[in-house]
């Protein structure tokens, strides 16, 4: 219902939009049937059980979002739940934001997120202006990599063993962009 | 940031906003200079005696936004706050929200309420299909009761003594469209 | 234990009382029994499933009488519940109230909501003095609508499609009462 | 509005009543007359600084009363507030409570709190069955301690040094009533 | 990991330790195997019935000490939770506290409680010095009776009927020690 | 009153202890006294502006530590308030926390931060297990770099623009310790 900015990308439209409880359903659905793909590298995809689940998890985004604590975005491509961009670990006070953003299997290698990144930090910038925003990435992951390094983030630090996953830890990489 | 819609209106841009804390200024300002006019048929007009209590407002209307208990958006016309329209006393079991709005004078009688309104209600719609809007406007208003006739609202009845405002009691015109 | 007034009626007693969690027992059991009855004009008599239900639902009752957000209270006869009377949708800043009851049908019929309601107005103005009361009624509820005729109140308007219930909506009639 | 019972005595008309927040400003103003006399014994009496401050009060006594967790009561005297008598430190584990009274010295003498504190016990027993309820006084406050004796009430205990107050520790005689 | 004191105790290290959620598992195990020892004189014991209760507990434990509500340390005998030591009922206004301890039944008759009473009140009045300590012990258990006799604690009063517990009321006997 | 552990540091007694409310007026005054040093590095040292916002403080630590959120703790030597050690940034999943510290300058110089935190960490490490320690400190700041350095702490990255301080953005330089 209310979004960040919509725009048109090869002959799809893409909309990022701000929570609906609606979203829910899809969303939940298309978890259970991408779990495979999506746990290699969302911790997160192990732990939505249910679509109650994402009802409180998209209720939480949504409260969030209004005190300002974090901007989850669902992606929607022509008007389906496709994914998920947003700002998170925001810090007013150091002007700082990490960036984080997954899709579902089918939608991937069209350039959504990329583009969906850019035009995120476009429209927040307008009225947030933060000076930093972080993308960390596993070192494993080429693809989440290329999508700061499309958009002119430099790699900053490779962070050790940040992220417990599959049983073990994983370093992520640091990508930054300043302002 | 977040929008529920736009649309050119003549050579004027208007934008449903989320509201954001940023135009605590600006409406408290102008609330300010224009509160003689706004305060004839706006009980609160009165009580808005800082630009901390429009911050204080501005918090709690994104609130209800994310826990859907009203939608409150601000108007912007170029870029400016010029009022305000919103749903409240939204009841989800009887499909049915009330309608508010008013706009600073110096953007009054260039149409945007009217299509603000039109353009509000068909995209909440689009989410929410409501069963009933109302439209509660005061029987001396003429102005106000324009708006929802010009959309093809009907009248539904007078509500004696509805509205207590100026030390006195006020009678208000109900109009309503069914969906 | 706490009352509002206490009256006799023909050869019975009947208390305007403080929801006790004691009250839940008989409450549960009876609305049980005449579920069949009580649904056909009160939504919430099909949504009242168990004794923990009702015990919920008064201890939010108490709570509400509190902090003056309502005035629900339990209808004794003869020391025995039955049924409710209440002020709902308190709107302090314009004086005004909304009032609800309903018996169990062995209660019907003896005039005991007649004389409460007018009871319970009597008692809330010496210390609320509300300037106006509201009646709504199912226009198909004769029964209910002769309630707040028999005490004075002025039929106002019929509200369209007020009520959602059975899958449809319902027109309700509003009474008025002015002070 | 509410009230526990109300009985006659003498020539005057004493109800124990829910407190109201009409009551606030009598209360406050009282207190603010009779501190001198008030402070003797009731180390409160020194802390009730403003109306607000009474007004916070009993808006806690109203949600104390809804949770069960006290039952502050106001004493009316014809209609006017002359004291409070109340219910506190429930166990309902264990079936006990304190019981607490005060009136302004122009009430005293007339027998007020030995009539309210039998009423109010009788009344609160038909709904809560108390097993044991205590009286603690001051082993200086013979007044207070003639209440409980002329009830029924059996000395207990002597508890050292129970209440700070006036800079130096007080003795507290308890009474019990068991039932 | 917090603790309040430790020392040793014949050939035994004794901490009375801020409770860790670790301690959780230890403590129920042996509370469901000592249930029919602890149950005698101990309330609680019949309604621990699973870990999560005795997590719940240890939390709101945790939160009582940091809100200075109450003091409950769990007593580490060599590192292994052998029991619990407490202040409750803390009245700050007259600088009392009541205390509770208890012994798994591996663990009793080594003096553990007497000496970690000792060390608790010493530490705590090093920072709170409270007036006065109060112990209530069931008149029918002389061991516990013991222990503050042991430690200069005089008898004070027989509170009749203060417990309830096994479908009947209990007297209790205070001890008390003035600083 | 409770303490984490305490150990000897030349001829001092080092204690890192639960913050008590006890400590907020040292902790106000001499951070007042101290502000223009500590304020080089610490950007809270400009908005601590009285014993209350102290006491807001420390009641906020002894909560989060309740919470097991953060673990802000206060160092004394000799039994005074010489600054505070503290685990913050918690992420439990991951498995990592940030460590901060500080010290009055007339405390500094001593080892009395490097000793803390080894003994911190060694204490914490028995409950919590955390397989990674970060320490964050201003490329500028050799002082707070070294401390690390001694304990073993690993140079893991140089962070760009890390803390807004002094109108402007400062690097901080990352050291890591993995268990």
């Amino acid at each position: 219902m209310l979004s960040l900015c919509q725009f048109n990308l090869s002959n799809h439209h893409i909309k990022i939009e701000f929570p609906e409880m609606s979203h829910a359903h899809v969303l939940y659905e298309e978890i259970a049937k991408d779990r495979n793909e999506l746990q290699r590298f969302l911790p997160w995809a192990n732990f939505m059980k249910s679509e109650q689940d994402e009802m409180d998890f998209l209720e939480q985004c949504r409260g969030d979002i209004a005190k300002g604590k974090g901007f989850p975005f669902v992606i929607l491509c022509d008007g389906t739940p496709a994914g998920m961009i947003d700002l998170h670990n925001i810090n007013y006070n150091n002007s700082k934001a990490e960036v984080g953003y997954w899709l579902f299997s089918g939608f991937q290698g069209m350039g959504i997120v990329t583009q969906s990144l850019k035009m995120m930090i476009q429209n927040i910038q307008e009225e947030l202006h933060f000076h930093k925003y972080v993308v960390l990435a596993d070192v494993k992951n080429k693809a989440s990599q290329n999508i700061p390094l499309r958009l002119g983030f430099k790699y900053e630090a490779t962070l050790k063993d940040y992220l417990y996953h599959h049983n073990r830890f994983h370093d992520l990489n640091a990508f930054i962009k300043l302002f």
